[in-house]
């Protein structure tokens, strides 16, 4: 193998296992990597390899009658892709455009993941309560959210809970810690919790089971 | 790419991701991925890409001058390679051997993996308290493994914790929990903890920053 690719493996691994943090940018090095895994058909084996994770411990797991076992996914590049605007992004290569990705975001054409999709279908159907939590502005993206998700088959979730105000310029550990934290204080039970960021997944009230979906494009803190 | 290899990939970031989670032996159709990966090369990559996760990190972080100031290191698999051992057992596709296993480690024959080593020298380079930490049964292995840690190199750490007999049949995450709790009660500051499962590094106390080193070969719960 050659040492380039070699480099880039141990690069996204370690991405993975959340030993490289803070990033900004993917190593120049590894856009010719991340390209091909993105798109070569890895990182779709890598999403349905979650799926399969998250189906083998969701065996074990019933949904009470009272409607109070939930779980969380979160939005960006779990439920819905970025991947076509990261593709004139030189798959994170390039700086965070804010601007661009707002106008992006508000056009509200992110297709779904489809193994995400069919996560979300299965958790309906199982009784359990479907909570989208997204660190997205609720006031400037409310609506092209709301419509994209609708219109990729994420319908009858129980809320879409967004960034409001009260938590504008937080980092995502802190927004979505407070999130869970009031879910819990209104007796709901986190029965399970799927993001594509560590930080949708470390903090307080994680829940039962957190499951990480692959993303080599970019890190939030 | 072979569907194999690719299912095989998905497999090991599940693992490193900690998604994949009480497995018994590597997946059949896996293990001549897993012998691949620890025999040719890309391990020995990973293995030095954390290694330089943890200096980047520790170029931010100063040892104060009253040696509470700690760094946690695993043993098997972290500071020592249980390799050898492995080779024998289909690289963790056969099930777990308890007897062989421990004879192997009052061998005292485990090689140190190198990149780990340098961290262990530059920690103690940078003033700080080294403890390792080991679900090793006291009894029985602390004599070989205090002098295969010592022939191998990693000599002048403040202190070598083995499971006494209060711990016997607790799962590692409690283990290593207790243990944390009772140094931050002793004063110290944990800086950092590495480990090669993911059980080394959740729980309490688990210290300002966790490294997961790779390891496909078994999980410990």
């Amino acid at each position: 193998m050659a040492a380039e690719e070699s480099y880039c493996l141990s690069w996204r691994v370690a991405v993975e296992a959340n030993n490289a943090r803070g990033w900004r940018t993917v190593p120049s090095e590894c856009v010719c990597h991340v390209e091909s895994y993105m798109l070569g058909g890895q990182y779709e084996s890598d999403v349905d390899a979650v799926v399969e994770n998250v189906t083998a411990y969701l065996d074990g797991v019933v949904a009470a009658d009272d409607d109070k076992d939930v779980w969380l996914l979160d939005v960006d590049d779990t439920c819905l892709s970025n991947l076509p605007y990261y593709r004139g992004k030189h798959f994170g290569g390039d700086a965070f455009d804010s601007t661009a990705f707002r106008n992006w975001i508000l056009r509200g054409d992110c297709p779904a993941i489809p193994a995400v999709l069919r996560l979300y279908e299965k958790l309906m159907g199982r009784g359990f309560q479907v909570f989208l939590v997204t660190g997205r502005d609720e006031e400037v993206m409310g609506s092209s959210t709301a419509e994209n998700l609708a219109a990729q088959g994420f319908v009858g979730h129980q809320r879409l809970i967004m960034r409001g105000p009260r938590f504008r310029g937080q980092g995502a550990v802190a927004f979505k810690s407070a999130i869970r934290r009031q879910l819990v204080a209104e007796g709901y039970r986190i029965r399970g919790n799927v993001g594509d960021q560590w930080s949708d997944l470390l903090g307080d009230c994680v829940g039962d089971r957190t499951f990480k979906i692959p993303n080599p494009m970019y890190f939030v803190p």
